[in-house]
């Protein structure tokens, strides 16, 4: 079969906020606005930032992905949690999670602390059905996927997210990862289809 | 062949320098003082810190990696560089490069601003050279390593750095990388030592 190639996107630290969540951090009559679609469907950055306050530091401006989710929940990168001191768990995104400490989202007319769903997003693929299954994938398998130059590797554990009319092609890294492998705008990832049976398999728990 | 597998340290952010900038630092009468022996052979991290000031940002608290070096080089991970707002060069630690901005390193008595040097190191495997000719391997070799678990990666363009009595075994990463592996104390990285030939040779200058 020929190669199964992808676009590498990094998602930098963000929020996703339940419409309450987000009344209470910028007022009863507000409502999030569109800065800026993103490869995912119906997906985009808000125009609105939040002030992230963990117990060793804190962010100024982060942003939120829309639209409005049933959850609110932090995603960090490792450095990230770090920096501000929270010890987020590595999972995948709309996973609950309890925290260790809380952290403060912080807006201009509110603020809200939250003791759980700082995470650490899984590296995930997502990927429209029809195209999975050309490749004999589906929602929720897991393939490696190869980024070469001078900082080249081979990702173990990209979680494949293939949901109808939710998921379109991009390969999803964080900010380490995305350092780790020297990405760069443009940078694309092979995917390694053959011998994913020695994965190990994280405790993942998955959507 | 066995299987080979070797101790993962993640490097932070840190220094060499050499006596000259010490003493420009921390005072004509100073000198480096071991606060902690690391793996490779007669290195430390020493007592003394240093702020290092980029036109983005600011590290208060440096590490040096003693003892002096023959020249002053700053190592940085991808998002430190990002950080302070410099464009550092992937290269092997010792290799002399030209930085676009200038760097500022602030000791007690003094500081010294540096225009060259600025690097990110690349990721690389120490090896005394009697245990790398045992696996067919030389200095500047490159070879891959996989670290398993839930962020589980293999790491192509490991420069192989044996030599005698100046390298003992360890696989070095800097942050950004020990992040997107999972690296924890205690992890170990299995080489890979076949199938080497495909892996892109990077544009570094190596010592």
């Amino acid at each position: 079969m020929e190669g199964f190639t992808v676009p590498v996107e990094v998602s930098a630290r963000h929020l996703h906020v339940t419409e309450e969540t987000f009344h209470i951090l910028f007022g009863a009559e507000a409502n999030l606005s569109i800065e800026k679609n993103i490869s995912q469907p119906n997906q985009f950055i808000a125009k609105e930032r939040v002030k992230v306050i963990g117990p060793k530091g804190s962010f100024s401006s982060v942003g939120i992905v829309g639209p409005y989710r049933a959850y609110t929940q932090l995603e960090l990168a490792k450095s990230d949690a770090r920096h501000i001191g929270v010890d987020a768990a590595l999972t995948v995104s709309g996973t609950e999670v309890e925290n260790t400490v809380p952290v403060t989202l912080e807006g201009p007319l509110g603020s809200v602390t939250i003791h759980k769903d700082v995470i650490i997003a899984a590296r995930h693929l997502h990927c429209d059905p029809a195209t999975a299954a050309k490749y004999g994938l589906k929602h929720l398998d897991k393939v490696k996927a190869r980024i070469t130059g001078p900082r080249g590797l081979a990702f173990d554990q990209v979680v494949v997210r293939a949901r109808e009319g939710k998921d379109a092609l991009a390969l999803h890294l964080d900010t380490d990862e995305g350092n780790a492998a020297g990405v760069e705008p443009g940078t694309t990832a092979e995917l390694i289809l053959e011998d994913i049976s020695d994965v190990p398999q994280p405790e993942l728990t998955l959507d």
